[in-house]
């Protein structure tokens, strides 16, 4: 089972939120079961990958009956570790930092800011979203206190890096970075590049192939 | 060869942009010429990797000899189709959408924003990073003006496929899309989903993971 659990792909995971995201919109629609074949009607995955992608976790569906909605979001959540607010911090509050910091997105999944670092002097005590902007130097004393392991890195590429290293110091397990650079960390880090030039190089070449 | 184009996946395509980002810094040190194993050093992948990926699109590598860095650089964008300007429009000026319109990464890969649209009246006429803000309404003439087929996608949830469709009707057929809907268009338009809620998830999965 550990075995398994390990070579599950970043793709598979993908996919397990955005069943989450989608069911979780069904239940709020007083649905309480739902088959594989609806939730394929929402996603472009077939029902064999649904069922094939639950099954790694156990599934918890009936064949011909299909799934209780309310434990299904349980189970899914449980997954994924948002079965209890997260609690992450943002290091960099520049144009970026700041739509993150109000991106709604990230609550409704129990994420919850808790602190803001930024170098930039000018920004250090203002408040955004309700998060006051704190100097970087802080850091450590904030994650200990808030028990934080996952960051937002939304600095410059140049200093990416060394904000990376620094987070990892004071005890980040996983990083999500947006800043255009790949990250040299511990191999016990995890981080997850979220690079908008690529993925729009990504776009350009898929959305040119569809003409052909 | 056209079969095998079809059949290459997202996270081959996302590599190669990714190979593209590292070797334009590399050519900036004026490096002339690079190996495998460099690139996989800048990279996490292998150089068997790399020159798989590459070898989709005919290899331009010397064995012992290495790939000369200029001519790579131009085939990478090439096949990505950034090798002349890609003008794109951003329909969503919120928070994120201002964030996108400065961010620096899509214009050093060729994409230019030629046109933003809003369809809040006190955002209108508004200029961010020199593109004036224009009402929605005025989508399809500036699509066909200025020749576009890639948009980006920064508007609610709600509003989100009743835009897209507008964008689809307007000639666009790649959309980057921020709204954590999935988007139901035609087969011939291609969309490409960033959901920072998801990713948000998928880290919380893989850095429990490594904890393990």
């Amino acid at each position: 089972m550990r075995k398994k659990i390990e070579s599950i792909s970043q793709e598979t995971i993908r996919r397990i939120a955005l069943y989450l995201r989608s069911i979780r919109k069904l239940s709020r629609q007083n649905l309480t079961i739902i088959s594989s074949s609806q939730i394929s009607n929402h996603l472009s995955v077939t029902p064999d990958q649904f069922r094939k992608d639950l099954s790694y976790f156990g599934s918890l569906g009936k064949p011909g009956v299909g799934y209780k909605v309310e434990p299904l979001v349980k189970h899914l959540e449980k997954i994924l570790g948002v079965d209890s607010e997260r609690r992450i911090i943002l290091v960099g509050v520049g144009k970026l930092g700041s739509a993150l910091l109000a991106y709604p997105g990230f609550l409704s999944f129990n994420f919850r800011f808790v602190a803001a670092f930024d170098n930039d002097a000018e920004k250090i005590g203002k408040v955004i979203q309700g998060i006051k902007i704190q100097d970087i130097s802080k850091m450590r004393k904030k994650i200990l206190h808030f028990d934080v392991d996952l960051a937002i890195l939304a600095v410059p590429a140049e200093s990416a890096q060394s904000v990376a290293e620094k987070l990892v110091e004071c005890g980040i397990r996983g990083i999500l970075n947006f800043a255009p650079v790949n990250l040299n960390l511990p191999q016990d880090v995890y981080v997850l590049d979220v690079d908008m030039g690529t993925e729009l190089m990504v776009l350009s070449y898929f959305s040119r192939r569809v003409l052909l």
